[in-house]
């Protein structure tokens, strides 16, 4: 297992993982299987989600805070019960398959760690899991 | 790796997979472990669901259009942040135990490709995960 | 493949898989890789979140509810398809990496079995992924 630092400077960002985690697989010598990209925390998430316009990512959070508005009668008392039901929502590990060494992304994905309680130090943990040799 | 074809009629639609998944864990070989069903696409998802009545495919597209309207002011310029924002709360994989060569899913769950911006051509990638050998 | 029996008292609860889930990954002897929980019902779903105070679980199921209400105009005849739509937004499965024999999780996180439509007798899942020797 291989951990990624990640520091994020607002309450709510996305941060790009995917080149760490592409460095992370060739690291590890994976040829075939999957790559786990799971958040050890609460109130953070992991998703897949576009990697070229800017603005599918602000309307993501923005979207998100409609979902989950902030002042709903939680009884949590620390204030980021909306951060934890978005961590739910958007789930706290994405799995990606892996083929000749790298990757398997489409054209438009990138993997994006969610910031919904920062700014805070976060960390990545990344988990690299065997294929099966196919038929043929 | 597998990839399924996977063609939209609508701008959203449930797609039934649960037979092709089966059929591509069994051309794999793949005895014990799980099977990554892996959509390379920003606005469309794959989850598991009911597979008996297709009313529950019907209230959970129109669920999804009241938790996100398409109207919200989002400031991408492809009129689909919705889409976008759907695949995040749905998911973009799901992930099945195999057993003595066979998906393991529940009595009423079928595998569905979410299509939210169609009508489009699509595909779905399966990726087979090596399981352990249990103890005794 | 381990089953684990889960028992809800109630409509909607969360129920602690922690302990038996790193039961199970003892018992079946897996060092380094990951745990898959799959819950095979379509009105529950599984999520990993706060382990330490309670009022985050009660924030999360009111949350939800408030999300996905009760008395939307659904079409599936059985007055559960609240509990459908939340099964596909929470995710019927997680993945937690394993290493030394030992799930990986965070400081603050605990897997909780999510009851969306019960009282009911339950099922939940376990399969053992075999992970990569690392390099060096």
């Amino acid at each position: 297992m291989k951990t990624i630092e990640v520091r994020s400077s607002q309450r709510e960002q996305w941060i790009p993982l995917t080149a760490q985690v592409q460095a992370a697989v060739a690291e590890a010598g994976l040829r075939r299987g999957a790559c786990l990209v799971y958040v050890p925390h609460t109130t953070a998430a992991v998703t897949i989600n576009e990697n070229a316009d800017p603005d599918v990512g602000h309307d993501l959070l923005m979207g998100l805070g409609k979902i989950v508005p902030r002042n709903w009668p939680f009884e949590h008392g620390e204030g980021n019960s909306d951060a934890h039901l978005k961590s739910s929502l958007v789930g706290c590990s994405v799995l990606v398959p892996v083929e000749n060494g790298r990757l398997q992304l489409g054209t438009w994905q990138g993997i994006f760690f969610g910031e919904f309680d920062g700014p805070r130090r976060r960390q990545c943990w990344i988990q690299f899991l065997q294929g099966v040799q196919e038929h043929g």
